[in-house]
């Protein structure tokens, strides 16, 4: 099969289904796109007074996913992270582009890779816009749009002295998940076990309640690298600490109920929350006086949040346990040219 | 050095100093960036009535340029490359993201290649809006965004019977330069050798001749993969066929005039121009009534066109030498996964 058939297979006709320019009353499905998939630019009329938020992510094969990883997931999984970052930034999809390094141009694995992306650009509104394909090592590199409007972009920098500190989700099982595919940790209940490989391998962007964020949080990231070091973001774009407790942050999980995990210790349970990556939940500040709003705005997303602590005057991570006494923490954030 | 060092080392500050946010009087000078590298997602504030053009192309090395490529060059091409098809669209650059997997964060290679990219974004003022950068096998992933007054995008479709077909510069150079490169065509001519080495490492976008072409052109595209198929394309989408002339297209390009080369037969020379590919000229369509326009706008946007051949009825590429007799061809479209 050639690149043109594939594009035309696996992406043009299936987008053309998922994404039609008008809906069967004639009425605009999404009339912001001129010209879609198969000209050298993908044409949008972007609607009046809305910003664009703009983001890209790339994925190399045992790198962000291991060469046995199943080519749905993987297609979810390319999108998600990036539609995480809008998710971050407050705004609402507006679709994407694939430029991809193929071994091969094969339809048993590019059939199923197209599913899954196609799936959750389908269930996010987030159209494709077009793209580039070439023979390589699997790499995938994709970008995303999104639109806000003027002014309510959820920035990382407006983090202020006495803002609680939240996450969405539960943070952590990622990357117990990534130990659990390594075989580092055996894991005896299955439902467990499939439970991380879920969360590790279909993350579920936060797209509803980084939108009803807006005008609430002050600052606002997604967590792909470990809390600690994306929060250290947070703080340095705003110039601002943090009180963080150690303890919150492990109980947005459940899965240390389970018997054979309740039987490590708490530094181990920690550990993961902490400073596990590819959780793709969103850490946020909002002043303490907005929870109320900020309880309703998780409730109106259907995500739950958790506080695990509040912005203080200073910069960089004090941790505490429960009682408020001070842990030690060496945790920095992933980087992939310092392991 | 870490990854967010050397995003912040070669990009970052650089960008900023390229592309400052307000001109030294106060003034908005990229007024439409709201947040640029290191948030989430880059925040952009569209202006009014214009519609978008977005466009994505992946370089992989070894597939798209050879290992040993000089750095600053290759920067200079990855952007070059997207550019273009701005450029075949009409549009003018609003920015781009930089999405790459590095074998190693290495500043001797990364200080040239920033640099090669940044000088090229900065002579179209088309600033680094951000991007992401991981560990991997050599691979370059730009997201271009351009604007263009609504509905006066250039695409492939809108060619019809009768319509001049033109192409920008000189095409088949680059092709030849690649077998130069390869070591296939020794080239005696050390002036010639440099020329077409240039062609193929430093590509120059017609930006400005895509531009002048709204409202005269009725289709265009870039010249990536050779005329032949990427004229096809044209073709395709506007369901017309087209009578080329071989040596029209030769003659866009001197170096035939080389001693060495012009002893070559006009088969093996008309070669280069009808199916080598990586030229990145404009392949355009317009209405022969407008003549005289079209080479206004080329004069006003100091870019080389010839007229190459016309659109006729039916589908496909009829070849003709000056005399009108056929000539037999059997050149398609490189492909990636067909070679």
């Amino acid at each position: 099969m050639g690149e043109f058939d594939l594009i035309q297979q696996f992406f043009q006709s299936r987008s053309r289904e998922l994404f039609p320019s008008f809906h069967a009353d004639g009425s605009a499905a999404f009339a912001q796109i001129v010209q879609g998939i198969g000209d050298d630019c993908a044409i949008v009329q972007p609607p009046a007074a809305m910003q664009w938020a703009i983001s890209s992510d790339m994925l190399v094969q045992g790198r962000h996913f291991l060469p046995d990883c199943d080519p749905y997931r993987l297609g979810h999984k390319a999108l998600a992270v990036n539609l995480s970052d809008l998710a971050a930034a407050g705004a609402q999809p507006l679709g994407f582009t694939l430029a991809m390094a193929l071994p091969a141009a094969d339809a048993a694995w590019l059939a199923p890779f197209s599913e899954g992306l196609l799936a959750l650009a389908a269930e996010h509104r987030c159209p494709l816009l077009g793209g580039d394909t070439t023979k390589g090592p699997l790499t995938l590199s994709i970008t995303v749009f999104g639109q806000i409007p003027a002014g309510q972009a959820l920035l990382r920098s407006g983090a202020n002295v006495g803002d609680d500190i939240y996450v969405s989700g539960c943070v952590g099982e990622a990357r117990l998940a990534l130990d659990v595919q390594l075989g580092h940790v055996p894991i005896d209940n299955p439902v467990l076990r499939q439970h991380l490989i879920d969360r590790i391998e279909m993350p579920q962007p936060r797209l509803a309640l980084g939108q009803a964020l807006r005008g609430l949080a002050t600052a606002a990231i997604d967590l792909s690298d470990g809390l600690m070091g994306d929060l250290g973001h947070i703080l340095s774009a705003s110039g601002v600490g943090a009180q963080v407790v150690a303890d919150a942050v492990r109980q947005t999980s459940t899965i240390w109920h389970d018997p054979q995990l309740a039987a490590w210790s708490l530094e181990r349970q920690n550990h993961y929350g902490l400073s596990g990556g590819d959780d793709y939940e969103l850490a946020f500040t909002a002043p303490a006086s907005l929870r109320e709003q900020v309880a309703h705005a998780a409730r109106q997303s259907h995500t739950p949040v958790h506080r695990i602590g509040q912005i203080v005057a200073g910069e960089g991570i004090e941790l505490r346990d429960a009682h408020g006494n001070a842990l030690p923490h060496a945790i920095r954030s992933f980087d992939h040219f310092n392991e």
